[in-house]
């Protein structure tokens, strides 16, 4: 295994704290229980935002968290729930009179350790799961996974929690965002989690992963590897297949890196789906590429579009100040 | 090969009209020649910028382009300088009475190019050579390479531009950052030319390449790969020696990855940097951590540490519009 670490037990605690110091500025670390919270207070009756997952995703969740976006994130290890404790012990942190809404990705360690905390705290409390992985059919037993589409619900809802918005109308408001969001991913290797030392799939020279989850685990199918364009549309054509957008429909349109892919192959997948969409009479209004919501070291991309209400735009706009999304501020 | 493509000859074009596409609302890009400018017109007599290279090494130099920073950048094929014709252009496209200020990585090939433009330029005109590797010693006979100061460069020098700085000023500046600025980079894993299709060189499962470029070359040693403390120790010594900061100098502190190495091992490392020099009594008062100066998919990292004098803070802090650095803005 080739990573730049001490020993496979201190990585994470190693980890936070580098990314402590580095935004000091924008975030406080807490340990025992881990924790990131933002360094300033909030307005007195703000929705309190919560995130957080297994570690290996960076910069989400913690790279979310500041003014706009995030007031905690909770990272567990790599690629493992955070435990309740965590959550609770965020929560407590943060809420500020205005109720906690936690944003969960659909994943059944995350699901389960979120119900406990959320039944554990004795506050007013919310929370939505994240379900945009389209590589899964929506009546998927365990329904469908959370991926990138999470940093847009976290960045809408953020901005209407910011504006003053309430536990109830945040939560509504990220369901929608969700329905409105789906996304897919493929790789070309798989990352190799460092407690198990090797990828944890195995892809040829001349095969990728369709329909790739963000833990290291297999897809819909073993394909082989063929050219970026029609990449690109075997993964649009089950978004647009899943969304239904309409001609003249504003979107947002998202290709998130999964942590070993140039930011030039990225560009590159971008240009290929704003065409296919472009074609279809949508309106592309907004983007966003880089590697946003990572899977270790696997190389490999995802796409989301998510349909755009009106007022939403607004909401995506407005000054966000984090680690990993900044503007307007 | 494993990387999303249609073609080696289409890659730099489908890329570069992805990046105008995803950032239209920061710049414009030109074809036949290419090069990319801001999107919004500069104030009269304001120092025009322009940096550029080869491909590969995204965001630097295009993701640098805008407000506070570039006016534009010259992408050259995969690791291949631009050509005088692309840097010529984009100086009549950008100048606006203050003159231009190429801002040039120190490759033979960059120098030579810039320089025939320079000259063919009937408008005043300087250059900022940029020299901050210190894998090379000072002396060596090709100078040293510049690599991750480069965007510290930018960054300062822009943001002097953008408050009136004229073009001696800019200049002087320029060079006294470069100066200021010491590098050095390791790489796991070295990057794949598409052209070439393979590693440019090979390391075994258990060694690194220490002291690396940024285009597939090797570096000063082939090492066992060792625990990040002891590679981090070991290019923070070679920068320390460099540079020799004083107890209490303010500094800048950059860990760069090169493409693949995923954000836990890049804070990891910027952790273990900080420790290196808090313990020598030096004031680390901004970082910046990600990956900004790539060298396509390598895996790998480089830590660049910048001596900063007092006025260079508020201009480092300065806002920044552009697709790969934003704040205040």
């Amino acid at each position: 295994m080739k990573k730049f670490i001490n020993s496979v037990d201190s990585l994470l605690d190693e980890t936070l704290l580098g990314f402590s110091k580095a935004h000091a500025d924008i975030i406080k670390l807490n340990t025992s229980p881990n924790f990131v919270t933002r360094k300033l207070p909030t307005r007195q009756g703000k929705v309190a935002l919560i995130s957080g997952g297994g570690s290996g995703h960076e910069p989400l969740h913690i790279g979310f968290v500041g003014a706009g976006m995030l007031d905690a994130a909770c990272p567990g290890q790599i690629f493992t729930s955070p435990s309740p404790d965590q959550m609770l012990a965020a929560a407590l942190a943060v809420e500020n009179g205005g109720g906690v809404l936690f944003i969960v990705k659909n994943y059944a360690g995350d699901v389960m350790n979120f119900e406990m905390a959320a039944e554990m705290l004795e506050l007013p409390n919310a929370s939505i799961l994240v379900s945009d992985d389209v590589a899964l059919p929506r009546n998927h037993s365990a329904g469908r996974r959370g991926v990138a589409g999470t940093l847009i619900v976290e960045k809408i809802v953020g901005a209407a929690a910011e504006q003053g918005a309430d536990l109830a109308y945040c939560k509504t408001l990220g369901d929608s965002v969700n329905k409105a969001s789906a996304s897919m991913g493929v790789a070309l290797r798989c990352c190799t989690v460092p407690a198990l030392g090797h990828p944890t799939f195995a892809l040829s020279d001349t095969e990728m992963e369709m329909g790739v989850g963000i833990h290291g685990e297999r897809g819909r199918e073993t394909l082989n590897l063929t050219s970026a364009t029609e990449i690109v549309e075997h993964i649009a054509a089950l978004i647009d297949e899943d969304l239904k957008p309409q001609k003249g429909q504003s979107v947002l349109l998202h290709v998130n890196g999964f942590g070993a892919t140039p930011l030039m192959e990225l560009y590159l997948i971008y240009d290929l789906a704003a065409q296919y969409w472009e074609k279809r009479g949508i309106n592309i209004v907004r983007s966003l590429v880089g590697n946003y919501t990572t899977s270790i070291d696997m190389a490999g991309c995802s796409i989301t579009l998510t349909l755009l209400e009106e007022q939403w735009l607004a909401l995506w706009d407005a000054p966000v100040h984090t680690s990993g999304l900044r503007w307007g501020c």
